[in-house]
């Protein structure tokens, strides 16, 4: 019997727990031992409720208990979390998360502690909640040069864009939709601005490249800038709007990475993914295209991911898993040739809306103030929108084209 | 360094060459170890290509060769295929294949072999060539108690039908185009009557409920019967036609699994895969719907699978793969409430194209002979299409609706 964890009991650790107790016989089974948990860590009060006799306040009792094999951390954010982590970790526990922030920002030292200690450091459902991708990519793929990961990463923001393309909603009515279904947070910065997207595009350059790619790097666009017009053309053009987290492997070795809302034609599978789901789409030299779809956050999706993550770190106890990545190259902190290049040489077809005019030559007109421009470099596309709005012209939208 | 044998040298095993040899460095590193082909079996002469000094007609060297410990069978069918991988599980070697007929009939007995012998038999590319699938299903739904599997699982009949319903093309001119393509072979039964994806569906259902499912137990209807009166109907439905391989876990743990052409709604994903690509939903408990997407044949990525496995295999040496499932429950064989369960009482809507009358009662009317019916038991069904042919009504063509 192995015995695990729980670090915070809010939506996902208690999925955690619902899985662990619901699916407790299938779970034994292909673990080869039973699960069980032994500790809730979580600071509110449980009396009453079944949980009670596990829930405890002091991490001290789960670090130094020899009892436990496995802590499950769902607590979030990078500071209880991080602290949390390292002395699990430390104590020879593997440790699974859920946590983007945690392993975007501090995976690669965590990575090198739990190899340290010969223990696991898994964290599938940080990108995708519940769709099965970091592990796919890693192992069914590993014939493969990853040449682009491309995704629909954040949930609520494929919630707003997907009413306002579908039922022509404004973008704070959508907003407001998803707040009051509980998709989005009463601070809805995190999604709506990219955020949580560039943390889990940076998880999966990480792991798709092989080296460390720290967040702060990839240049990161929201979706406050989408307007019903903008939706309104990306019809006419036989595309969805999507906010799509992206790196792709350049012929230099180093890559570019970026999150940024994009024109997305409708004969790709990722613009028919639609409301609060999720799909990544990895482009490998022998495979071509592979996407993997589902819901991208949730209680039970991501407990499903977790859960999977500690069947492993169990049937792994003697082996480690091979999953890390080489720190950020020196270069990257002294702006030399950084490994995460300028998007100015990136080639591709952006959409503009605005006072043009005849700046692109050749291009899809959309409507009388919008067109689609040829692929061109973006160094040279931005350079022209910054001459027209030097000269007066006013551009009201600047999107890329998948 | 790892040797390996390739068992035939058609499009798969020339494509696994390939990736071992394009990608050598990367799946060295991967693997913890080089990965070289040591022989290819092949009857036909390869004096004055690079393989010559390497291509062999005898099995028993590649059978008593120490230094092979792993095995590539790419020939297909369940002749030589059968025996060369029984005699190679003997000698203690791996097998990995992208055989889906071996497996799909032989698949029990082969994993109980490499289990005595505590070898491997690994086999992700014969469901969904590229498509990380099977791995994915049983580790990272693990937590998960499967529920359903629902896939497009054979590309040139998805070919065919998308070319009927996108560019009104008639069934016999678009498999002409799938032949000339080679995406068809110039007897296409096995691909257009079903039984590729009858196959392929056996080995799902084989993993997604542990049990093993005899192809001849699944209910098979190919596409011959789609027409163009169709593909318009579908359309107007707001649905495409999908050839879909289906199994689905009853409440009594029996299963329902058949293959049949569907209507599906424009707003599943399994509808806006086109052309040869393949898909597969998997349904859980926690997770929901998940998705997996690519090419489901060709060279390549076959050949990415195939090679996945490989590494796999190499760096498991030591370590068995759990991967198996019981054998055929002994009431299959007597008719006594089969595993695989009678699909009267499967709840369905159907399509209609003929003189139902209303006969259905109240129905989605696409046109004067074409409708869909409410969702009633598949058993009810039947009888009243059976009752109106008998009553002289013509009934042209029946589908399920997803």
């Amino acid at each position: 019997m192995v015995k695990a964890a729980i670090l915070g009991f809010g939506t996902v650790g208690s999925g955690v727990e619902e899985v662990l107790r619901t699916n407790a016989a299938l779970i034994e089974r292909r673990a080869g031992t039973a699960v069980t948990v032994k500790y809730i860590l979580d600071i509110r009060d449980f009396s009453g409720t079944p949980f009670e006799n596990v829930v405890i306040r002091d991490f001290e009792r789960i670090e130094n208990d020899p009892e436990i094999s496995v802590v499950i951390e769902t607590i979030g954010g990078a500071r209880a979390a991080y602290d949390f982590t390292r002395r699990a970790l430390a104590a020879g526990k593997s440790v699974v998360t859920s946590n983007k922030e945690l392993v975007a920002t501090h995976g690669a030292e965590l990575l090198a502690l739990a190899r340290e200690k010969n223990v696991n450091y898994l964290f599938e459902a940080s990108v995708g909640g519940g769709i099965p991708i970091l592990r796919p990519m890693l192992q069914c793929l590993t014939a493969n040069r990853i040449e682009e990961v491309t995704g629909i990463l954040n949930g609520t923001t494929n919630f707003i864009l997907t009413k306002m393309l579908e039922e022509n909603v404004s973008f704070d009515a959508a907003l407001r939709d998803a707040q009051t279904r509980g998709y989005a947070e009463r601070d809805p910065s995190a999604d709506v601005d990219g955020l949580d997207a560039c943390r889990k595009t940076a998880i999966l350059a990480d792991l798709a490249y092989g080296r460390e790619v720290c967040p702060d790097a990839i240049e990161t666009e929201g979706i406050r800038g989408v307007t019903l017009e903008d939706a309104e053309n990306a019809s006419r053009a036989g595309c969805a709007i999507k906010l799509l987290g992206r790196s792709i492997l350049r012929e230099d070795g180093r890559i570019w990475a970026f999150v940024a809302p994009h024109f997305v034609p409708k004969t790709e599978m990722l613009a028919n993914v639609t409301g609060v789901f999720n799909a990544i789409r990895v482009t490998g030299d022998a495979v071509g295209d592979v996407l993997f779809y589902g819901q991208g956050a949730g209680k039970l999706p991501t407990a499903s991911a977790v859960v999977a993550d500690v069947v492993d770190a169990v049937k792994h106890r003697e082996v480690r898993r091979v999953l890390s990545w080489e720190p950020a190259p020196v270069s990257d902190t002294q702006d030399a040739a950084p490994y995460v290049a300028d998007l100015a040489d990136m080639p591709c077809a952006f959409y503009v809306r605005g006072e043009a005019g005849d700046a692109f030559g050749r291009c899809e007109r959309l409507s009388a103030d919008a067109l689609i421009t040829q692929v061109m470099p973006t160094g040279e596309f931005r350079e022209k929108i910054a001459a027209l709005r030097a000269s007066g012209r006013e551009i009201h939208s600047v999107f890329r084209v998948l």
